[in-house]
């Protein structure tokens, strides 16, 4: 099952040459920004069940990834993902027996795992259909950025399903509140842009023609940073999901210190010192 | 103390007869969705101990019923419910002993629980005055709609009791977010309905004209839904509640996977590949 | 190390004779509202390893104050607080082991458990620069009042840090949402006033000239309420950050039978009968 994964961790030529089958895979100049783009833009970049192992497992592999420090995860043809494929997954979905079917909402949810797993911060660029399984890997990212265009839609009710898919129960609420997830999730209705924006779920809105650059330079900014530490901050935002407050707060005591003997720490210490800007190592 | 809700599971007849007696009960012509109308008008549908108690057995009711799919909150004259009554609770509660007053707290307290437990989706229908156990049945629904005069008010500080009342300090965090909710909590001071929409707490505004009609068309979108699958997600809302996030995609994992043997999902695929519009069965 | 609330612990003289040193401290004429004042304004009021240490055992303090009902905390010369001091802080803390590092991460957590732990409201009032620990203290308050020149900023990323900072990664989400909140400590940048009002940060903002004076009046509006039951809301609001939703609700009960039973609901109560306004007693 987990082939990609362990066939990349042994690998010594890092994620440069990641050839995916069901994706696009391509990595910036500096080598420490990932792309992932959805490519099947005839159809709106839907999802298929290999494409969701393979992008299951490239999240997974990135844990072990030392050379890339951020992802960008965006769709082809002015799209971002239309969710899984009504015909090669919902309609074989339907002849399906439980065990199978538990099989199938195991495999998304590990997506969603996965993606909040890996140190990376993930971000989103969400221009038009953003739909289904798409919305949830938008969800899933740690930042968001879209189009005016950009319709997310947490369509399950549509097809008959519950809106607990892949933890949007769970993550729509606390991203923008529950009487508004509430709706979303009942309805299956899209959300505009605008209220994307109004609601915190999107970060910023941008014209479709500059999308691709802003989230390369968010990624970029964020992967010439402290990326250990960026990496702590997902876990900690991750880790005290349903920790009381005093825990929480002790938890991060401690990451924190960590954190403190980092090389990093101290190079930004020397280039305050300096009158300097902090040339950071992610170590 | 159930009477009323073993006597509604065990009658054939539905809930098309129930005829409470502390307020206003209807069903719309097509038997799915049921309608609340608090109504003493001229007191601004003040609750008592027994509006409680009939409230609270009827939502505990409702989880055994088949027939009805949604339901809808609403008060009657312009108001939706002042809360507790002054003159037949707070006086009496005055006088109490510390198991009288626990007996009451527990059962407000379990009101809400009863909301959140039955499986139909609750829409409130908010106009004027919301005020303290009413603005508590607000929080409780699913959504919420409201007119431009409503006027929202957790003011159990007015009374000189904590903001902690009914679930507040754990609904309404989640909901605007916890600056917000600290200071209607601890001021009491109303939100207006402006605030209530930019704040996520209501989820559309309308005309005090349009207000039961926007309601019930809203309620009766969800009872033609897949409504089993709207138990599922109402179920899930409320159990991720302190989750954490791994453990919440695991439980959707499983309930998406029995949302899959629903015949609404079949009927979705097969009306999707005939290009019709999906007629949902609620099994 | 908690000589200094020891002492207070003991002296029969109460607040208002108390005399920090690494800030200052004044009570307002009738006794009910202290306010701390960051006072190091040539330097935007950085904070020390002594004023930490000092602000946590002023607040664990004020959990056996029985004067002081509502606390503000502000900054002197037109900014809040920049954090903590480069020279003072940071640069001996790049130099220490992990034993020293951990006990100073847990005191700054300490000082937001503290926050949190003693009865009485605190409002933050925000002007200027409010950055890094400063930014956690305004965080950490219950409301939080600024002016439109508020900057604040979770910077804890620009010094090569996590932004799992003394609960950053637990109140902030729940402050303005997850998307919003990763911003925020993933890249270090500024929220301004008018993003923090409409995000839920700030409750208002106030014309520069008039903060301090309406940081005041909002404390001592809390101080006059019922300040036992304000007490409990408080407790309640940290109690059941990760309660299910069940169990929250049966700590309400609990905690608001307890409030039944004091003389401010009586007070309230009588008042209403009579007509006239309650006078709050605190008990």
């Amino acid at each position: 099952m987990n082939e990609i994964a362990l066939d990349m961790r042994h690998q010594k030529r890092g994620f440069a040459d990641f050839a995916p089958r069901h994706f696009l895979w391509s990595v910036s100049d500096d080598g420490k920004v990932g792309t992932v783009t959805l490519n099947r833009p005839e159809r709106k970049n839907p999802l298929t069940f290999d494409a969701y192992a393979e992008l299951r497992d490239l999240f997974r592999a990135l844990v072990y990834a030392n050379d890339i420090k951020a992802v960008v995860v965006q769709g082809a043809g002015g799209n971002f993902c239309s969710g899984g494929d009504v015909h090669e997954i919902i309609g074989p979905l339907t002849k399906m027996a439980m065990p199978e079917l538990l099989d199938f909402t195991r495999m998304t949810g590990d997506l969603v795992k996965a993606m909040r797993a890996c140190p990376q911060p993930i971000i989103a660029a969400v221009d038009g259909v953003c739909a289904g399984a798409g919305a949830m890997i938008a969800l899933a990212s740690d930042m968001r950025l879209a189009t005016e265009s950009a319709r997310t839609a947490f369509l399950f009710v549509r097809v008959g399903l519950a809106g607990a898919d892949m933890g949007a129960c769970t993550l729509l609420p606390r991203m923008i509140g529950q009487g508004r997830a509430s709706e979303l999730l009942y309805t299956g209705r899209a959300m505009s842009a605008q209220e994307g924006l109004q609601w915190g779920f999107f970060n910023a809105l941008h014209a479709p023609e500059r999308l691709r650059d802003e989230a390369a330079a968010l990624a970029a900014q964020l992967a010439a940073g402290p990326t250990f530490a960026h990496g702590v901050t997902k876990k900690l935002l991750h880790q005290e999901w349903n920790m009381g407050l005093d825990e929480a707060i002790e938890a991060e005591a401690q990451a924190q210190a960590i954190c403190m003997q980092t090389g990093d720490f101290r190079r930004a210490y020397e280039a305050f010192v300096a009158k300097a800007k902090p040339v950071f190592e992610g170590n």
